[in-house]
């Protein structure tokens, strides 16, 4: 039971000084809970040029007076702020917008104030309304005008001018209904919004960073192939001059983005032979990410496929394509790369004196051994490995795809990527980590600037509604850029082993319309699919041998994936992969979803049926209320696939997708139909 | 497209010096998403002595080895820390208790590390399991005893000795299937967890505060009367003396806290009279709400209620009842509190010279004006107002309910609240801020022990399930702890208006078995629901006038009340509010749930019947899986209101709630019963 002398007795303490106190009382406003602030600003938010950043914020203060509030932008190391308003939406959320248009780091804050002027209009209305005296208000009204001339925010001329016409004005006015109406126009509420005090004035207390990419960074379209394996015949090595030659048919798919996995020599200790077998025949190529040989390790091109003045003539022709190159980072390697022998202290060694090569119990890769990070190759190794990037960037590569990054130290990414970028500041890195989800988006938090996704094994629609959901509607979606690869050297979805060509269709689609970045390793547009029966491989994989395709082969769906990549890059609304709405289809078997930019100028729908077997139905909702329309309305549209233009009459619509004729459609809404 | 000359060229940008890149690399493991962290610690999470605080985090590492964490806690202004041990749950999230013993602030941080022993164990299990030679690692092990021995956790005398006898006995082993034996025990596992090296330790970047409140806190029950209402006699004003001679009925009734109104002198300018009309009559005692008059302001004591002998009386007395005493915190005053004459530049003067009173147009609140907390009231208001609290602590009372703190600037009780507490550690403060939701929880953020809650307007099985799941699994459930009130002098709810004797048993049912703390302001008790009509206000409120109560009314729940309040004090089940577990009654009108300790000893289950008007029935399950049983289990339970045992056969059971007799059940679930 309470007993009060039992209780803690007064303790002697000294009163806050004033000042200290005045410090506290400073920050009168609550501003909390901003958005995007990753890790409490220890991670930039991503953007792109041209792609405001919407920030969002929890304002609020004590009693019933207006506030306002604006967001403070700047690039990083410039003094100046600017400042882009905020606007209240609900429940004390505020929002506003920055533009980026230069792709360097940037950084922003947010300041709120306790509005006088417009606490006072807002109480005169509702005063006036019930009818009551402001005769008292109006005195206030007139000591308001003096303070905001005797305030600090009077910068320009026009406002001092403005103001002080305002006070004679006011004082000249013959009676209360003429001050009352007065005070209570638009120009003064905008005169005072420009120049009025701002009371309370609170700043938030952290500056949060923005790292903004050039657009490639989140909008791009990847082809994939083993440069080995261009020259058309499964006995020759191809060559960068094969590759060069392949350019035409890439561009004419409509790329961005020409990667090949690692052109470095291929070890020769322990090489695999075919479908991954331990022992290789004499002309076998072995696996190009067994990287290094006495030809040189990371910094070395593979003898067969050219020299560095081949690869420079590739990177030109590329561009000339359209297409830029993407190179593999790779840190493993084999057994006879030149590393092994110049650094021994990179590599870990069994008490017998062998070197350690990789395994993950029970299996082994004997082709392949794996540097450690700390104890003796820190910082040797770090300066190493980043050396390599600054080498390849150096010879005008500037996106790599990062194998495995999971299983290396996050430190090391985090220092690799900023330093890299910060003497090349338009270098993308992708992280392929097919691992859990929180490692997955800690690696697109410390600074790769795509990510691999589980794209690749989400088939359902429930399955694809709710990792979208997750991808654009949870914190992710500020730093996390996904791009959706359809398939890899490594994965043969089990989908696609089984879904023939609709199968691919349907996922091309997808991957295409869902994401900003997507991808195809070669042999996806024809429909390549055998695989080593019961497992996600291929077989006669790419990666341990010499291929030859013929790409014209029958059954090749070619024509949807030029047809995809134009009219990604012809529909501003299929850029920012965030603003997928999923609307209602009613069958399971049928995704169906918009797109559009926020002033619905570019609004695409697509549906695509999942079920690659049979046919599948549906009625469906044509969003007329993202128009403003209502359900009976008609609107306009046009299919994109067949670029006709037709009416839609009335929300609910009846689709029915054929997968032996296409399984999917793409249409644009245009706007409401003349009523005829 | 992409060119590579456009694109920035190489900057001279010098490598990061080696001792900053081993500084980096330290920080090997990812420790994030800490629970609880309130606003990135800036505000503590709550905590009482004897209830374990829960600490959870994602943590993980490159790489697939064994990683292990820990929390380090300590009393804050201590420098030793004390480690509780984390375990894994799921998803790279750790979770782990801390032990808070003492009413002080605490604080808390994580820390994980890589167990190079649990690695090497993992891997030899699975390549045991596989058949796979064992040599090398068996040398490896060698190393990692003789790295134990040489590293910096062997604390302890005995430990050395293990390690010792260990690596003697590794090498004498006869062969290899011995030395796996002995490595592969669990006395090594055991001994490498206590002494063995913590490899690339990582500490968490921030430390986390911990408020520890006395259980009050976080547990109580109030009963709020009117002293001057306590005389029995309406013609009469009440007096300390009287709500002495209260108190036996109070405790009998079960409570903890007797919380009254303000108890200083009433203003006599602008008195409201009864049910608050504009002009009181000679007699009519006006709001204790309109603070000071002549007689003296928030030090002061209302004459008729007595003088300070008697308020000491009241509190000793109160205390053998075991009942503490609440006061009410309200800052605004009457316009003839000495404060208006001694402290003009306190308040807000009209430009003619007359004080501002109170408005929040149209209402107008004539007899009361408030203070203003800037300007030339900083700090002089600030201190005079912390000195009121100090003033009354110093009298003995230790919990004050705050009227309208939202109105406040939040900066003022953020320091008031830290300073009175540093002063008087065990004082609790009630914020009664019916307000919009960001703003009630600020207020629990920055120092706020309790806080008034929507209970009182929630009155549907949906509506109670929702705002229950926000209050116990949301993160507010770490700094905000509800007290339900069901009624207030200023709220006489439409439910309580129009659900007879039967609805103020359901709405005393939810407070007192949903929230920790919960509260009756008296009348409640007899089913007093007489209102304005149309509104949520009493009728003839005592808020100005004196009433005289019947408190043998016929009709009344008196037994209900005292039922809850034993139940509550013997159950431990009922203390953590957090543990609310909804459970299945198929009736939209009956809610049903479930409180019980970690260890089940304790579990109370709730059913009640939220249609005051007609019988209910209702399927409901039995939460055998709580305990582990199988759905056709027989289990062994207590009627709470009967305190008859009986048993349940399988997991479906019915219920039958009538209104005209109890519209509530409440049971105990004890365990398995044997079959029979």
């Amino acid at each position: 039971m309470p007993k009060t002398e039992a209780r803690g007795a007064r303790k002697t303490v000294p009163s806050t000084p004033q000042r200290e106190l005045q410090e506290l009382a400073a920050a009168r406003i609550v501003i909390e809970e901003v958005s995007p602030e990753i890790n409490g600003g220890r991670f930039p938010a991503k953007a792109t040029p041209g792609q405001p950043l919407i920030v969002q914020a929890d304002i609020f203060c004590d009693g019933h007076g207006v506030i306002d509030a604006a967001i403070l932008s700047r690039r990083a190391g410039k003094s100046a702020w600017t400042e882009s308003p905020m606007r209240y939406l609900d429940n004390d959320r505020w929002r506003g917008e920055i533009a980026l248009d230069h792709q360097a780091p940037h950084e922003f804050t947010i300041i709120a104030w306790r509005d006088l002027f417009a606490s006072w209009r807002a109480e005169v209305v509702k005063k006036s309304d019930a009818g009551q005296s402001l005769g008292s208000e109006l005195a206030e009204a007139g000591r308001l005008i003096e303070q905001a001339i005797d305030g600090d925010r009077v910068g320009k001329a026009v406002d001092r001018r403005g103001l002080d016409i305002l006070l004679k004005a006011f004082r000249a006015a013959e009676d209360d209904a003429a001050r009352l109406g007065l005070m209570l126009s638009d120009e003064v509420a905008a005169l005072f919004r420009r120049a009025g005090p701002r009371t309370d004035l609170t700043r938030y207390d952290r500056v949060l960073p923005i790292r903004v990419d050039r657009p490639e960074a989140a909008f791009s379209a990847w082809y994939e192939l083993m440069p080995r394996s261009q020259s058309g015949d499964a006995s020759r090595h191809g060559t960068f001059d094969d590759v060069i030659a392949r350019l035409p048919y890439i561009r004419d798919l409509g790329f961005d983005v020409l990667y090949m996995p690692p052109i470095h020599p291929v070890g020769r200790v322990n090489r695999k032979g075919r479908n991954n077998s331990l022992t290789a025949g004499p002309d076998d190529p072995g696996s190009p990410y067994a990287i290094g040989s006495e030809e040189g390790g990371h910094d070395a091109i593979h003898p067969e496929l050219g020299d560095f003045d081949d690869f420079a003539r590739l990177v030109a022709a590329a561009a000339e394509h359209g297409l830029e190159v993407a190179l593999d980072f790779a840190i493993q390697c084999a057994p006879d790369h030149p590393w092994v022998r110049e650094h021994p202290e990179w590599f870990d060694w069994r008490p017998d004196g062998t070197i350690k090569y990789a395994e993950n119990p029970p299996k082994k890769y004997e082709d392949i051994v794996n540097v450690h990070f700390y104890r003796d190759a820190l910082p040797s190794l770090w300066y190493a490995l980043r050396d390599v990037l600054v080498f390849w960037a150096g010879r005008g590569v500037r996106i790599f795809r990062v194998d495995n990054p999971h299983t290396k130290p996050l430190p090391f990414w985090e220092w690799m990527i900023a330093d890299v970028q910060s003497r090349y500041p338009d270098t993308i890195f992708l992280a392929e980590a097919f691992t859990k989800p929180k490692m997955m988006k800690r690696l697109a938090k410390i600074g790769f600037t795509q990510s691999y996704s589980y794209f690749t094994w989400r088939n359902t629609k429930q399955e694809l509604t709710e990792y979208l959901t997750e991808l654009t509607r949870s914190e992710c979606r500020h730093y996390m850029r996904p791009n959706f690869f359809v398939n890899t050297p490594d994965i043969n979805p089990f989908y696609l082993q089984t879904g023939g060509r609709a199968g691919f269709q349907v996922r091309l689609v997808l991957a295409a319309t869902l994401a900003g970045n997507y991808g195809i390793y070669n042999g996806f547009e024809l429909c390549e699919a055998a695989a080593i029966p019961g497992r996600e491989e291929y077989l006669n994989s790419e990666k341990y041998e010499i291929r030859a395709w013929d790409w014209d082969r029958p059954g090749h769906i070619r024509d949807d994936v030029a047809r995809v990549n134009r009219l990604r890059r012809q529909h501003p609304a299929l850029r920012d992969f965030t603003n997928v709405e999923f609307y209602n289809a009613w069958n399971d078997n049928i995704l169906y979803y918009g797109r559009r930019t926020p002033d619905r100028e570019s609004f695409i729908l697509v549906a695509v049926n999942l079920d690659p077997h049979a046919v599948q139905a549906a009625d469906f909702e044509v969003p007329l209320w993202e128009f403003g329309l209502p359900d009976h309305a008609s609107i306009r549209a046009e299919d994109l696939v067949t670029a006709q233009p037709f009416t839609w009459r009335g929300k609910i619509q009846h689709m029915h997708l054929d997968p032996a004729v296409r399984p999917y459609e793409i249409w644009r809404l245009i706007g409401e139909a003349d009523a005829s």
